[in-house]
């Protein structure tokens, strides 16, 4: 029926799959996305929000990659909050609300306008695998087609479960079917599997909540975005409100703990850690008197409430009447309970830096079904999948992003390195250089990575190196202006800042605390030439003078570290030979056949002495 | 879980749901929504287009009646005709083509505003019944909800099986699970069930046509719109495609014949006659070289396409390659096949004229359940079964549109009445008095009653009389103005009409054709006059005298026929008892338990000698 050959098969049409779709049609391979139902492309199965901590590093990073995740967020965004702003520049992170029919619907028209894109609706359940290189799918309606690569991104539809209680019904998402058959088939040829688990809140209707019970949490004063591209800012945004449990919530929900499936052993597989049920949170932190709760509205005009952190697969009925005792609450109208869902993954220590299997060549997987969680994670993998996809089928080189340049390249190396057990959700702590993986800067660290890709067009390179030079020029300014204590000492004692007795460069002021760009804007000389530059360019030059000490140091590291990265093992190296290496480390590295020393260093389980005997052998 | 008792729950959230809910929560009952999914609500499963011959009436019938689908199209159009404008204005029909995903969203808005209204998202597997009388609901997850009615509207969910070529796959719609557990319950509990058949085209990749091979088929000039209320009118619009099958395409589809479900015996059950599936067209038509096919956008930026006329369940593979020999379809991307599916519903003569079951005390059944096919057509029922189920549970009048008053009224009447054994689809013909029931005058006929039943406002009244007053003000004027020869020759003149040699009231010319009001206002004293009138009133006035003559002939058969109306027959009446009846009137009305003489009358099998025995024992 489809006799065209693809360059990539995407399957699903989630985060990972649509980023992988994006990333592989617009380096110009023919790329076909597959999904179950075309009406859900896009679809947020959790909370109708993007980025957070970490998280929105990673959607600045996609955008800066070519990726639409930025620019569907920032065009369906309702609320939009720069979280930790009280922190260094590292932990900035932008996070937006979103409406959740408009964020599907942005995905699907943005897709329907990329050139190479095609889309077929259908379930695939089996993979044409030839000569251990995969060629085609099958779909349930028993069409083949024929592919030179295929990036799985099932989410939680393989073989998902869905639990309620003692209740369990089949289903990749409440509503929706599950998918089978890709999970026998990749273990009939050798792929590990097993089983993860994740949860939802119940969904409410707003019409029943008292909000004079809560404290409302606006959107920013001045809200930013996610995307460099020229997506509009938010002019008004709709606001969350938080509320908090109690004990009598806490009591009632513990009445139903014999029969929550996570405690009575019927769910066996792990969930987030750092995402827990509400059930979860009672049961791990029972000294806690109470837990908050955001309150998020699903969208601009429905009535539909998110009801953030509490998440449950206790019985419907005692998720209710728990609820029914939040302040705020008393009356609450539930659309649906929140529910527990568990679905096949394979470990990713199966994979390669690219995301392609180890095992099965042209075949990658990216999102939940390596055991990730989180939108962000899923098409940071999407990205990467998509890219590496089409480089493969071109003869062109693997592209990896280390962990000195992303937050993707972190979470990729985290995941083949060392594998997961449970959810595996993006943390700042993470990444040991986060002062360089900052969201300010995602553009500067990416963008030419992406013109050289072809993902980005000469206009959006030649952006960035304005916004470089400009910053070097306005930090330069700022290094070379000298202020006298008569001009400088009356804005320091306004924030109770020591006077100095001479003159300083402008720059020397920066460096202490309270003291910003803004403030000294209040310095005819500084306005004058600092006023030249748009809020970005002076972000970026604040900053790289205010952190100049620790990112200097950041970067000596990550020089250091790119020492043991240089240091390349052969794909083939016999572990085993290695008599003096311990046999955890033999069986670990020959597991995860690390690419270089310095991954091997980060495979739990290997110890320094393991190291020190690899560098020996290959003459370090 | 959830404590409260409704008064009525609706089960599906289609035309029929949707509109079912809005009638009992406007009306005052505290309403429960039961969806399988809140994202799905008001999707349209197949064309993306409302109304057309006598569907187009329904949608103002209901709109007058203070139902939703009017308001809802108008939102969502993107473009709008009136057919058959040729013809008389009995044959007038508005039809929109319409956005799918902006028709489910202004569903879901308009129900989420309305009072008395909530939602809940599970699968419902079972109802419960005590003493012959429905009182809730058992969802999936196991959840009783109690209710003192329910409204049952599955569409092709019950047992849904889609067929595509010798593929067979569950499902409620393509992508979408279906349902269980209804139809066996119902079974056991006495009621008849049946097998029906429906089916939609592919959908196809707007970009891979070339629409330059195609006639286009634009809205018009001046677009009208369903509702009465203040919905705005199109001011742009999108086109629609006309092509043709051919010979070619034919062969090739006839190739696919053995593998057909249709034609190998896997399908059964019947389809709609009059939306037959092309291969049925090949099929029954094998004279007919080529067969028209509307090319319809499924929305204002979607490149997604909906073959209008080229239903299909022949394999997937026979359907592309054919398609690929229509003009501009050469290069055609398809997103999904078109498919048949199969599903339960209830032979309808098991109902009232309320849409309440004979069995089963409370329990309504609209739309597909009930045989039918067509949005409007379900919608229509909705209204209804919602009304009904409103009244019941307040002790308040069935409430029955007669066939005289509405094509909803001849819907529901012909459903109980003949049953189907195929989906019934409505047609202008199908209403003995088409005439009286016009598109233009659905307010007119239905205002009053919707106002007596408290969903439409005084304000809604006192519009539709002044509509009145007026049109008999400017009716009267038009039969009192003498025009004389000088005046009105002239025109007469410019349309070839037979001059007159002597003075004639304006609304004799009116009656002759191609004389229109718009014509007479290029007199004077006739402009000066009607000018001060809107579209609206002049167009009923015209229509008041152009066709006097037929309407009233029309009302004196109705009159006839209600004094036959007005003949009850006892609800417990024993027809086995008149030994004169024929065997299979006494087993045709002891069955459908006919109301009334008339309604009997219309029953298949019951002859005029046997309404003359029952005429003669009820004392006629």
């Amino acid at each position: 029926m489809i006799s065209d050959t693809y360059d990539v098969i995407v399957v699903g049409a989630g985060h990972a799959g649509c980023e992988a779709a994006a990333a592989a049609a617009n380096l110009g391979s023919k790329t076909l996305l597959v999904t179950m139902n075309m009406q859900t492309i896009g679809q947020m199965s959790c909370n109708p929000a993007m980025g957070g901590i970490a998280k929105g590093q990673i959607v600045r990073e996609i955008d800066a990659m070519g990726g639409y995740s930025g620019i569907v967020a920032d065009k369906s965004a309702i609320q939009f909050k720069m979280l930790n702003l009280s922190k260094g520049p590292a932990m900035w992170s932008p996070r937006t609300q979103n409406d959740r029919m408009l964020f599907a619907e942005e995905w699907r028209l943005a897709l329907e306008n990329t050139p190479n894109l095609d889309f077929f609706q259908d379930m695939v359940k089996q993979l044409i695998v030839e000569n251990n290189k995969v060629t085609g799918v099958i779909t349930s309606l028993g069409i083949e087609i024929k592919s030179k690569s295929v990036v799985l991104t099932n989410g939680t539809f393989l073989n998902g479960l869905i639990h309620v209680g003692d209740k369990q019904l089949g289903g990749g998402r409440m509503g929706e079917p599950r998918a089978f058959g890709i999970t026998e088939q990749l273990v009939s040829l050798g792929f590990e599997a097993g089983r993860m688990k994740t949860g939802t809140p119940p969904r409410v209707d707003g019409r029943s909540l008292d909000y004079s019970k809560m404290e409302e949490q606006k959107g920013d004063e001045n809200p930013q975005k996610f995307s460099y591209t020229d997506t509009p800012k938010l002019t008004k945004q709709l606001s969350c409100h938080i509320v908090y449990t109690n004990e009598t919530v806490h009591d009632i929900l513990r009445e139903g703990f014999d029969r929550s499936p996570m405690f009575n052993g019927t769910i066996q597989s792990l969930g987030p850690r750092y995402c827990p049920s509400i059930e979860d949170k009672i049961n791990r932190f029972a000294e806690r008197t109470r837990h908050q709760l955001f309150v998020e509205p699903e969208g601009w005009k429905t009535v539909e409430i998110y009801v953030n952190g509490f998440s449950s697969s206790l019985p419907e009925d005692v998720q209710i009447k728990a609820m029914k005792h939040i302040p705020g609450f008393e009356n609450v109208k539930v659309f649906r309970p929140g529910y527990a869902i568990e679905y096949d993954y394979f470990p990713p220590t199966q994979l390669k830096h690219t995301l392609e299997t180890k095992l099965i060549d042209n075949l990658y997987f990216a999102g939940q079904i390596n055991g990730t969680t989180g939108y962000e994670e899923a098409a940071g993998q999407g990205l990467i999948a998509g890219i590496n996809a089409h480089n493969k089928v071109h003869g062109k080189e693997d592209f990896i992003l280390n962990r000195d340049e992303a937050y993707i390249g972190v979470l990729i190396d985290d995941l083949i390195t060392k594998g997961t057990e449970e959810p595996y959700r993006m943390f700042t702590s993470r990444a040991e250089y986060r002062l360089l993986l900052r969201q300010d800067n995602a553009d500067i660290r990416l963008t030419e990575k992406a013109y050289h890709l072809g993902l980005a067009k000469e206009d959006r390179l030649r952006k960035v190196e304005t916004k470089v030079t400009k910053s070097q020029e306005l930090e330069d300014f700022l290094r070379e202006t000298s202020l006298k204590p008569g001009v400088i000492n009356p804005i320091l004692e306004t924030i109770d800042s020591n006077p100095v007795d001479q003159a300083y460069r402008a720059s020397q002021f920066l460096t202490r605390p309270n003291i910003t760009l803004e403030k000294l804007d209040t310095i005819d000389i500084i306005k004058e030439f600092s006023s030249k530059y748009d809020d970005e360019v002076r972000e970026q030059a604040e900053i790289n003078i205010k952190y100049k000490g620790y990112i200097e140091k950041e970067k000596e590291n990550v020089a250091k570290l790119n020492r043991l990265e240089n240091i390349k093992i052969p794909e083939d190296f016999d572990y085993k030979s290695l008599s003096s290496l311990s046999s955890e480390a033999k069986q670990k590295m020959s597991n995860v056949r690390p690419k270089t020393i310095a991954q091997a260093g980060r495979i739990s389980g290997v110890s320094p002495a393991d190291i020190n005997v690899l560098l020996v052998y290959l003459g370090r």
